[in-house]
């Protein structure tokens, strides 16, 4: 335990699932750098490189049961990095040559960076479950909340009557394109990589190809087009978009924290029984779920810095950057299974507070139509001066201490254009909902197109 | 005119001051380096080192009047740098062998870091200038509103009564803190340098330490204990504090952005005659200078990287960082000074609805006294079975949708402690006033005590 | 002028490009204005929700010649943001009501992002002709020297043979991809938008669809699936591309600057008659444009973090994010634009000295063929085995000062499995030449098929 | 186990040092948080808000052997936080009541913050003596090669001559002010806190700054001018100062690599027995310490944008950005004590090879002494005719590929000035020793001054 947020149990459900972490342990780790290291023993022996029969020993005997993690430890510390020592441990696990086929035709970084592709390919089917369920719960809030009225905010203020659902329904849209696009970089990164330390893949024979694409197969993984140990760009491309996926429910969480304000009062955290806000307020309920939330959206894109590092390999090999995806690639991932845990509980655990939310829409001082009104009147005066008209109405409501509302009703140039019932009419917020409805259906119809058999029934 | 936000006359008062930009000008920049290099002949004619009459000439001949700056350009881009180019073009500006001592004894580095510095130590007077006026409002703000109850917020919530002024006066005190720290920087980072390429001060002789102390002096410059190309922790922790003094504007803009949002509506950015917030929402007054304010703190504070960078040099030159310098220091010290200006006009021009701010403390339904009668009743029953007491009543306020307040009172387990009196007591704002005077008047009374003199004396 | 290096003309040319600056210009932006404000009035027009005439009106009157930009700056100044500034100052230029429908259905963010999609991809336009010349360069230089044997380096020490050519086509192959990228982000990115302040479209009428696509399509930008202006990875995924893109170039850079150094001597920055490399060291030649490349990967790739900041959109319109994409969508783009015509320059004009690189090969003391040597020895004793020996003889080596290629050939164990010939034929750097060949030709031969009408003939 | 590299036991090492990790357990966290809570029961009972029964038993119980870790984190998960969750768990230690004076008269941040000053206070002893031993290692170093020539290099390129020992003695005299730096912004840094929720110490009753100095007298931390909840600039000071260290320890990493490659080789980082350096190339021995120093020196930066967000609090207590120092504060404090151990290692157990140093020297041109020739005809013919023609042997010396040393002796304008001997006495490297050696006696004078009791003996 050293006490880092992943690593403390005090703290590290508050930053990621157990379900990630167990990815990226050494447990983990060692066991797929056992199932490559058997992969390439594979190809090895396929292609005649290799006897067949130290790829069947390797198979059975380079299984992690057959390790004790101190020792190797040990081993690596010895050798000076982990590979050397998890090959030079190996050896006491075979009889006769066959441990000498062990990392027979490889170097370290074609096993590590294997390796890592594994495991983030392993985090990213947990991260796309995630996106899924959380995909499913802000579907059915858009389906729900789509004729909810409630405002629109610019710079803070209210600024026109929308729908609840059609705001949850612009942050579906967007997962909906950034789980497309997860999808389709996942395709690109993750490949395995034999190619040797210049990239060369001298030590695999003429058949390098095949022996290669024979290593991919072997472990599900895509046939790179070409040696990518110094082109970092599947890695940085694909934690682009985890990143962009942050941003997004960053964005979710800094909406519901506005609506959890207490003079907001539109969004509440659910608490279980049991659970309590503060030791010193004791009545108190405080959202620090959604918190969190906009926490690790800061907390995650600001591992990027390290993934642009990471393309700057000065020659063939360089650890002053290649380190850097050590540091990056697990913390992303656990960063984000914590992010992805929180949007969907917050979400299916929480409430929206309708009836406060109506109580809030009519907080507005008439401000919400004014640019209904501008449209209406710019008929007969024109667009400019009707906008100029309105501006002086706001001064005058100011200076005044009277209601801007009132003010529409008693301005004797609205009046020559527009009656109290036209007023009225314009200034029903219900006259949004037609092009709300029509929209939040398009982002569902769109959304339950492209994920279809992977939405998640109910919750 | 290049476009970028600085230079653009669309943007760039959105980001800066003309007050600031003026130091950073290429204008400046040759007056400067006339400058520094006519105090290098100085300190050189003073050494012996040239000729007195030599010195004479360049003090006459080096000004910036006498350069055409497209000329100047095309001669450092016929170089390959600024400074050959200056010292070639130089050249022409002299009758007899004068020009030959131009540069004589100095590197480039020696010019450049130096005319950085000179710039910088004006940029600092600037800053220093308008902190003096952001405090000064601030301070009578403080003071102002120091007993103007109003609600300190824990995530979001309503959390405990406090006052305006303290909670103004916290803001004040860093300032207070960031301001001593700038001055106390400002003596370290503000000196010249005079040492060549390697540091040795080679080609400046035996009395080097001389040349270098009186080129200082010359330039009204500190002098430095040692050569400094390449330790640029002097600029790196000058831009830290700027940077800290943006993060502290950046949270009083979030504060007042809280303030000024539709549902809250205690702060307001007065809109002057003509201004108006929307094109398509007539009536809207947004708090863009608020918004502006937020904005900056993460544009300064995206320029820090930058200044890590920097420090990495490698070798005795290595522009591949030093360039970092020429990126950062205008653009940073120009972002503030609009950031101060901002912040200033916001705070003396802008104005609190403390009628709204009282109106909005009611929405308490008796959280913020929860803390209160927890430790009143802790008396009794221990705090910790008061504690548990007070969520349970938040529970039962839940569920039946009754006001907590009414079940502070109704509770028979309370009312066996305290009384209604007791409870009425308990529950008075006012009982915060003592110790938010006191604690503001010190604030008050040391920032007087440090910054005295400084003060301006009315807005 | 302000003074930060884009804007500075002493500094602008050594961070962009003045055709890439022309894009941001202040009067470029009013141009684009204009037209995307002609591109409104001609789809309203066509929906008839404006007059015909009136289009006709503002697609005459409505260009930049019409206006000053000083009066423009004060109108934008007093209204309080550019775009109400605009139309305000617009009214003037027409005769009757027709200015009345300036901007009408739009609101500022509408024409604004829309304004940046237009800029944006103009700057794409320069960008992907500059990826074409440096592709071409690029590929002419892998091919050239696809057989000029040189080090592969690992961790900055010799490590294997390889190619020149070789080193090269992997950068050729990662630009090969990141162009596909950028192609097929930009679909994505460069749509326009009409869609309110709320997203719904309401000032459009009930045809709101048909207008939006008749405006983009006026425009020749996409038309986007749904309302985006709280919805921006559009432009965090197109930065994200060329930030990888300036990692390739910064790859580029470190390593030609590794080749640069005096101590190694195979890559030279050709000097021009007349510049020079310094004022205090007049017979040496840096290579500034290795650095300036090396520089503005890391200036470009500190843009990231506002580009995820400004995702984090609070409401419908929130300028404390939006503000990010002013500051860095100019920037972005210019620093790009010196940076790729830096390395343009630099691969073009600068030469490989093959020569030296053929010596700086024979400093090798055996070790490229140690990893060979084991591969051999390993088919008699075993892999693992043969390791250890090479490891011993490193030892030996060292602590004797002898040539550990003399060891090779005098080891006892060694000469047990192979022949004085065996280790001349294992020990020929010619044995990497046939994959070298094969892999390269491979890169160029995809990025011929790809990019083959691109393709700049000759250099 | 996580698998995050600082909790890896397969890379935790070589990213921190066992002493480091210790401070940040959960272990050492419960242990200091008992201190705290203790601390406050210490300081309310001497004012007589507690009972000192209370006191008594709460220092005798509330140690972390009466707590059981996986009960504790459970009690912490069903209250929401860990405060909540401790407290609520330490009841049961107590027998009469003296359980309800836990944590009374406190908010959790309280004794959050307080906990973190006292692990950052206890990680600052750590860190302060592992500058002490780099400091040491630096000095003697400096000391030993202080005469030593070797090259200044000036965008990588040969510059100008100096010593070894001043190029160390340069990064001591940073060192020397960083440390000072460090031991100042300690004595701000590490303050106790007890102001409650919104700062006001209402449930310290009137005495509260009696209360607050004796709580953070027991627990040996400064006693705060102010509430500091929301006042972040401690943290974010003293994390710069740890950064800008780092990036001094990255830049000797970065120069001690360019002297480790194999074209250089005049650094090497010792390998003890049994260490290899790669699984391919068995004789190879590769600089990973001074790979990971640079590597860590990027790592460590990249916390600071953390470190500036943590100082937007909205309100009083935040915790979307609360939560930042939770991940950066072990973080950068077990990062640095990695690098830290690296580069004292890396320093005490690699050597210089001065011969080969000796050798490279010899690799100049003649342009290391093209500066001092100028200055010697610069006094004939004027420095900057000088400078020109010292240009045209440059181009001379190119095109007819010849050596520029050559034509210095040959060249009939540099001959009417210049005698054979004069070239000779101008081009001794020894010229810099005075100077070199009056500058690096000074860096270790002041460096013996300022920290000689400190100074470790020996190494």
């Amino acid at each position: 335990m050293s006490g880092e947020v992943l690593g403390s149990i005090f703290n590290q459900n508050g930053y990621s699932t157990a379900r990630m972490r167990a990815v990226w342990t050494d447990e983990n780790r060692l066991k797929v750098v056992c199932q490559v290291e058997t992969a390439l023993a594979y190809a090895m022996a396929k292609a005649g490189n290799i006897p067949e029969s130290a790829y069947q020993q390797i198979q059975a005997r380079l299984v992690p049961e057959n390790f004790d993690l101190t020792q190797l430890r040990l081993a690596a510390a010895r050798s000076g990095h982990f590979l050397a020592g998890f090959v030079s441990y190996a050896q006491q696990l075979f009889d006769g040559d066959s441990g000498q086929y062990v990392h027979y035709g490889a170097t370290s970084e074609d096993i590590e960076d294997t390796c890592y592709v594994m495991q983030l390919k392993q985090a990213d089917e947990i991260i796309l479950d995630y996106l899924e369920k959380f995909g499913s719960v802000l579907y059915q809030l858009t389906d729900k909340y789509k004729k909810t009225l409630t405002v629109a905010m610019a710079h803070r203020t209210y600024a026109a009557p929308t729908t609840l659902g059609f705001k949850l329904g612009i942050h579906l849209n967007e997962l909906d394109y950034l789980m497309r696009r997860l999808k389709a970089v996942g395709k690109f990164t993750f490949a395995g990589s034999l190619a040797g330390v210049e990239g060369l893949s001298t030590m695999l024979g003429d058949h390098y190809e095949q022996v290669e694409a024979d290593f991919c197969n072997h472990l599900n993984l895509a046939v790179p087009e070409m040696y990518w140990h110094t082109q970092r760009e599947r890695f940085t491309e694909y934690c682009n978009v985890l990143t962009m996926t942050a941003q997004l429910l960053g964005k979710l969480g800094r909406n519901l924290l506005v609506m959890n304000q207490t003079q907001v009062g539109e969004f509440h955290e659910t608490y279980a029984k049991g659970r309590q806000g503060s030791t010193v307020i004791p009545t108190v309920e405080e959202p620090y779920m959604c918190e969190a939330i906009v926490n690790l959206a800061t907390v995650i894109r600001n591992e990027m810095p390290l993934m642009y590092d990471t393309m700057q390999v000065t020659g063939e090999k360089d650890t002053t950057v290649w380190r850097d995806i050590y540091v990056v690639l697990p913390e992303i991932t656990m960063y984000l299974s914590g992010h992805l845990n929180y949007a969907v509980t917050v979400l299916s655990k929480g409430y929206f507070d309708t009836q406060r939310m109506a109580k809030n829409f009519d907080l507005d001082d008439g401000t919400m139509y004014s640019g209904a009104i501008m449209m209406a009147l710019g008929k007969y005066i024109g667009r400019q001066n009707a906008h100029e008209l309105l501006v002086r109405l706001r001064v005058e409501a100011d200076d005044q201490d009277v209601l801007l509302w009132d003010l529409y009703y008693s301005d004797k140039e609205i009046a020559k254009y527009l009656s109290r019932d036209d007023l009225n009419r314009i200034m029903s917020p219900e006259n949004v909902l037609p092009h709300a409805v029509e929209k939040t259906e398009k982002i569902l119809r769109l959304y339950r197109q492209r994920n279809g058999s992977d939405m998640v029934s109910s919750h």
